[in-house]
């Protein structure tokens, strides 16, 4: 490894396309040198327009690259497992985006391996690197709104994906796919959550019954500390890409989240309008950078993973219960 | 009954003064002619005040003046089940203070009692008269945010009242003081309420122990419909007297509330500040004059009343199973 | 006088009727005893729906009135210094409706009859008593902002008044009949004007070049202190009554003013719209009612006026002197 | 030149050593070659930072250099001109940030020496390429707004620069330094400024007199369409980098601007409080990188430039203008 750590990316759909690119020039000490799709005119196609020659479409071989430092998996939830496995078996540090799987047990294994073999480990949950949500992280630890009672979050989609990402065998469902993000801050704001309770339904887009999923849900969660939290989703968020966190303290409140994109207002007989934030790129695209700057940082450092592996596993855990709670009407302790 | 509405206001606390007052210049068609309540100086004071010479100790020598029209209850709530009964033997137009009160038994009692007899009765809860509530109530009777499929309402109060009012003995506890406003808002906007499941927990005022009841608290419901809802209510909105509700549709999303009460923002290094809304009276002050305005207009043209006794039984019959919900930590079904 | 002060209000259009009705119930201290308009007709309406018997089409009558202690001036401003000299003459205690005239001169010879007759005078700016204004106010005394350096206001009609309105011969012009509630309050914050400099034009209803007037215009101002300032007058904010006033001082800066009428805000995939204030009655009744509430108080307690006499020909000079400026295009002194 | 157009940039202060680093991974076409700065130090710092070797004290040989493509001139303005006179010889495509020059006899030097060699030259003018100002520009010219007829822009520093930045000899002094992008937008928006008129004074800041230059200025300006306008600038907006400009129009307005850096909200007693945004570099820098595109992609696909070297010379002109008006109290036509 010389001054620059050699990256290389397994998974180039929208968001694994996007960490390459950052890779080539927005994220000091790291450098993009090896993609890797089973997709071999995905691979092509970037690796060109990048400059990049290393153009696997057998993960195996990224990995096993000498100038390959580190590993970013941005691949399918599914395929998740056997890349951390051969990463590990080849010690490379190893960043994977989220879900950590899809399966309790499987995610369970994972961490076990992590911890066996001692590979570096980072997990995505980008969140915690934006910067409204680190200033409420560094507020709320610093004691601005006393000690913290109430948790509250949405996450709004604004479409429905299509129903063949949506998919609950593939995503999971809603509360692992979409509430896994909202049961992560909880997490790391308020501490380990003891319970939660949930309901829902496929109230807006009839279809998603075919799928066996739901497209809007609220879930109650009892902090371990005695704390309470309220998460609400939903995939009709049809004005814009909603995503806000408020937490109540006993000295005040805080809240994360913004809906004005383009710092324009128009004002006309018709009424007030501004722009909203259209998906997550937009609302978090700094975040996604940050996050992986960190993951470079840790591995050049040899510091610790700002989001581990346990982590990944525990707000899966939190959303199968979620799920579970869901679908048989009744609160499910963690 | 001349062309004015003879007014006789029953309990002369904080609000009975207000809705006094209010009874004096302020509502076309009706006007104050006497005043009760079972403490002599309020009584005498405020006469005084208003040039009121029909001053009472007993609420039965006011419900039974002849010059007295119309009898206005805003006395304590263990008081309104045997006024109203009097009120009703009397043949006298009712309006009652929320809540009915605070023992369903009771309550469904009193709504037979004035079924029976005919009376008119009004029960009160102003949010429904908030210019708010009513512009968003008529944007989702034109469609404009299409289905609505999410409930969500916070209610927080910007201290913590005395222990001496917070009483469950006499409050009826957070779920019904409080929540209660929640949940006619919710049958409103929503249709009714199939099941309710409730946490809460004594988290910024440990004193509120000593009472047996709770100062936060979230409940999520199912609407009949099959439309999910949250609530919350705190006694620690420090900051200022937080009332919102949002509705989200399969269309769009409807936010009703604010926190700044003057038009004035300060921007110093300090950061940016305004002011917050104090209490109930400043945010609601005009909706307790179009509620007590609506009331006389229907007396006065014979219209049906704009909020029913029954919807005060099935707000109270919600806010009590929110309240057993969280005692046995399960849903409740309504 | 008794412990109410007798109140006669002469003239009765849109403001005057309100003023009327604030004084049946409103405005403690002060009840309505007489009204007065040449119009037989509005004065009968009126004097019925008030329950006022004493309805007179001569002002002089209401002046005479022993039951009228003090008199409230609404009529057309070309009307003002005949009735002022009336009351003066009679020493009744006299509120004025701003611009006390359009004619430098006469306001200046209505400044000597006040000050020779040494009757109680208020001049009516009611933004001075406008709750945002005031807290404004406030805070720059109290050092919030440090030394105030510019001054920025902004008037805007939600749509041009009728061409007879807006006639310069009655109306002033705009810097007139608009502008000088923006100047009168830069002199409240601000201290006295030493120079201004206007440009103007009619840009946006060409039928008002028939009546020699503009519909847009923009002043700057020197203070005495040497602080600037500017102001922005129009007939088109189509979108919404839009007062809006900053001060920036040389340790932050405040802004007054608001834009959305009731809270409630709609979220779709047209925009996020909320409504804007209709017209002055809704931003600023309140203020015309603390304006009275203050004139009734001084006249009671023997307080001097909140605003004065002099108030009223400084604002209308400055007025004129922007007036001045804009038809010969150079600054001019004051 | 191959696919990708080497760029040379030329001085290395703040911005400069920004505008490398974006050439190095986030401007597509475009890429650092070399680096020039009379400070020895400077150059070979970011040189090795950057990995860039053709470091450069003087800039004749940046220029000369053969595998420079392109001119990034972001010296002092002093050097503006030499500079410009020798890409040009050498026929080398210029990006010059602004402003041109302080003198507007030399500023009209340039530009007869890109018209006479026809050199492709780009001015810097961010703004322009902000997003809130480009969907601004995009909604007027759809007729969103109706006519424009008034243009309002505030510029405001977050502290005083050094004296030795802000002296006027080196500086221009407050319109030219501060004012001429909003001078730049006026036209932009309005089209040609017909006449200005400007007042100002040294009132936060009295150390400033030392080098003759104000504080706080407010400019007003009638366009040649007869439209109107008014520009405030100030050294002292001490809350946070202020940058606002409303346009008003026959059918609505539209505010460019926000003061809001994170997407956090604190609110407890002490009241509401949010972050601000910094400075320019925060506020503007995706606007930096979108011109530097701008130019890059001109060059490559001989498109005219964005904001050319005439926009410079008008804007200069508007801004001495002002000057002059402050100086001798009066009106001064273009």
């Amino acid at each position: 490894m010389v001054n620059k750590l050699g990256i290389g990316v397994i998974g180039l759909g929208r968001l694994g396309s996007s960490y390459a690119k950052y890779f080539t020039g927005r994220i000091a000490g790291g450098t993009l040198v090896a993609v890797s799709d089973v997709n071999e005119t995905a691979v092509a196609t970037l690796g060109a327009e990048l400059g990049i020659s290393k153009r696997y479409t057998r993960y195996q071989d990224l990995i096993t690259d000498d100038e390959v430092d580190a590993v970013v998996i941005v691949s399918p939830t599914s395929t998740h497992k056997e890349i951390v496995f051969e990463a590990a078996e080849h010690g490379k540090p190893t960043f994977c985006e989220k879900p950590l799987s899809i399966s309790l047990p499987e995610a369970q294994e994972m961490l076990r391996t992590v911890e066996e073999t001692g590979v570096f480990f980072q997990m995505g949950f980008m969140r915690r690197f934006d910067k409204g949500y680190l200033a409420a992280k560094h507020k709320i630890d610093q004691g601005d709104i006393g000690t913290p009672v109430v948790f509250k979050s949405s996450s709004r989609d604004p479409y429905r994906p299509s129903l063949e990402y949506l998919d609950p065998a593939h995503s999971g469902g809603l509360f692992i796919d979409c509430g896994i993000h909202d049961l992560d801050l909880a997490r790391w704001f308020m501490g380990e959550i003891a319970s939660v309770f949930s309901i829902g339904g496929t109230l807006a887009y009839p279809e998603m019954k075919e799928i066996g999923d739901i497209d809007n849900a609220i879930t109650s969660l009892y902090f371990t500390s005695g704390a309470l939290g309220t998460i609400d989703l939903s995939r009709n968020g049809v004005y814009g890409y909603d995503i806000r966190t408020e937490i109540l303290g006993t000295e005040g409140t805080l809240k994360i989240g913004y809906l004005r994109e383009t710092p324009i207002m128009v004002m006309t007989k018709g009424g007030i309008t501004h722009d909203t934030v259209p998906y997550f790129t937009e609302r978090f695209e700094q975040a996604y950078i940050t996050q992986l700057q960190d993951f470079v940082n840790n591995v050049l450092q040899s510091k610790p993973p700002g989001v581990t592996c346990a982590d990944g596993v525990a707000a899966l855990k939190a959303s199968a219960a979620a799920t579970l709670s869901f679908k048989e009407n009744r609160p499910v302790t963690i």
